[in-house]
């Protein structure tokens, strides 16, 4: 089942918590990860011109590449909340701090769900002053933890990889109002591998531009986007290579993770957009297509209207495309499954709407260009998209 | 009601026929106007990479800025049909032209509907035979026509102005596949004003501009758009001045009627982003809002989610804001429906909701940082459009 890929394996020297403290309803809303040692740090963040008042402190604590805990509350996003927004995260990090015996600039705050509503601050306080009795290390902890980021998401994300006798643990949330830039939603990683200070943000920079950075729910970006990687180095020195192929396997996991789980999607689609002329044009075809209402509605129902793809090809002004060389593959491709403009029949078109009826859709859209390719992850447009989104604050 | 403008004028020297011919089903699919003087005529046309063959023969015969008779077909845009696409659409010039008598070069082809299809030409050369026995000068041809041309609108879209003793009448069609770029789906202005031939392209890019290219119903650029202005020459010689201002406001109206008639919409979204520090600036901004799925889905549901529009607007990286300048206005504005950053408090949300349940909803965004505005219509995402387009081509 997706979602949680298993085992998902606890890391040595962190210990977390996910609780319910009332921010909006009965679910769990509040979560700490703490580490004993303080851990070398990387992260990435929106670049919605709007951050998040967590945003802009996390921004600021995690200038010097150290950090020692996470601070996450969901329901409540802290954005555009005026002058009081960021006084409030400072608030939580004082209260956890203060708790844990670190210096507040260790922790990292996140908030993630509604924009523009203030922050029960006085509640956040109260539950960072007793966290440090209520964090575990262990499994249920940890699941807990990333049960606690949610908001609409239908469940926790997470992954584990051994990287020569250390582990990586990475959760994620996300679901909606997700076209990430520089980095996606809400996004840790743990690890005790002894890693150099001076390479970890790279690492996390090249892992998250082939993951995080390729999916779209609905071509919003996120005021709150973050992605974060702590490493305590308690435990054996990885090669760097296989430690980056790691953060990138569970980067990608998590993000398809995300797409899959986007709101009211049905389907995941992966979209391959190759033979193009540049890498740039790859990227913009890939993402007007994924992010185009009618092939995501035609996907949903299973409609084998491939013009729509045309059309979205055909609508990235600034990268032409020869209708003549084009070629659209559905699954594992073959004379049965591609099309071509001006070649269709009854029989490959009933047998491309069986295929898109399977739960992941899988596409390749050859440009008959040059030798860029790019390749991205996506849903369907569903009527559970627009009656979740209709309905989301009242 | 909306739809046709009351009244809806027939043009001196017009005639025109709407008839069903069995394209898909046995709704009107086949329109014809012609002109007993050959016009002359300006057109613009979709910026899409693909543009469909009735498009690029189109603009082939527009060259000479002459036209005398249109021939229009619904649920099928003859786009990706191979090299007998053209030879398609020249076919149908080349029928009707003979039926009428004139030269195939003076007629504009125009197709709409299903992309990747064949066009039956046979059916349609046949139509086109028989064309010059059923057209008709009278209202009744003229509301056919307007009905011919329509796809998923749900209703005929037509205007009319007197213009210093002339007539100008502008039909439309268009409800999915729209955010124009350069002109929008299918729109033709007639009139029998005797203007300079050559300000009358100039004219036309002009109220396009400011109409068709400031509409989105779905962010997906058609590869038909087309919009046509033929002028015979038989009435008066009004101020080009009046006559330009005519085409404007027939344009808005039918820009807006496109927005209002958007497929599944329940309302009608009129945005202004004022106070912007260039008019770029205004138009990125009022384009991210008015086509954010989640703005869209926020006003479907009447829900005063105004951090979405926050957001819509942070994510437009390369035009930043400051938050502490920005008002969101609903309505009439003034301070109860005005919100700013970090100010709301439930009384104002409850009336906001209120608000938001009305059929047209009007927003200003004032960005607080110049003088340079601008105004984009739309409408709300609903789980209709989602029904409608899942099922278009099965």
């Amino acid at each position: 089942m997706p979602g949680i890929k298993e085992p998902l394996l606890p890391v040595p020297g962190f210990s977390w918590l996910g609780e319910n403290i009332g921010i909006k309803d009965g679910s769990l809303d509040f979560a700490v990860a703490f580490s004993e040692e303080v851990c070398i740090a990387a992260g990435v963040f929106t670049r919605n011109n709007f951050p998040g008042a967590p945003v802009v402190v996390g921004r600021e604590h995690l200038r010097g590449g150290r950090l020692q805990a996470i601070a996450v509350n969901s329901k409540n996003a802290n954005v555009a909340t005026g002058p009081r927004g960021e006084q409030d995260a400072r608030r939580v990090c004082d209260a956890l701090g203060s708790a844990l015996g670190i210096a507040p600039t260790l922790i990292l705050p996140s908030s993630t769900g509604v924009i523009g509503v203030p922050l029960p601050v006085e509640r956040l306080e109260a539950a960072c002053g007793s966290a440090p009795e209520r964090l575990a290390g262990g499994r249920e902890a940890l699941e807990r933890f990333a049960r606690a980021i949610m908001t609409t998401d239908t469940r926790p994300k997470g992954i584990s990889f051994e990287v020569e006798g250390t582990t990586l643990t990475g959760v994620a949330k996300g679901a909606g109002m997700i076209e990430p830039h520089m980095a996606t939603m809400l996004a840790f990683f743990f690890s005790d591998a002894d890693l150099p200070a001076t390479k970890l943000q790279a690492m996390l920079g090249r892992a998250v531009e082939c993951s995080f950075n390729r999916i779209s729910v609905d071509s919003d970006t996120s005021t709150s986007d973050t992605a974060i990687v702590m490493a305590n180095g308690t435990g054996a020195k990885p090669s760097e290579a296989r430690f980056e192929q790691a953060l990138t396997d569970a980067a990608l996991y998590l993000a398809q993770e995300i797409a899959r789980d986007g709101e009211g999607a049905t389907k995941l689609i992966e979209l391959r957009v190759a033979e193009a002329a540049s890498p740039a044009a790859a990227l913009a075809i890939a993402k007007s297509i994924i992010n185009s209402p009618l092939v995501k509605t035609a996907i949903y129902g299973a409609d084998p209207n491939w013009g729509r793809f045309i059309m979205a090809i055909g609508k990235v002004f600034q990268h032409p495309v020869p209708l003549e060389g084009l070629r659209i593959s559905f699954g594992a491709g073959g004379p049965d499954l591609t099309i071509s403009a001006g070649e269709q029949s009854p029989a490959k078109l009933a047998k491309l709407a069986e295929y898109l009826k399977k739960a992941e859709i899988r596409i390749e859209v050859l440009l008959g260009q040059g030798d860029a390719a790019e390749t991205v992850w996506g849903c369907d447009l569903t009527e559970g998209y627009v009656k979740e989104n209709a309905e989301y604050t009242t």
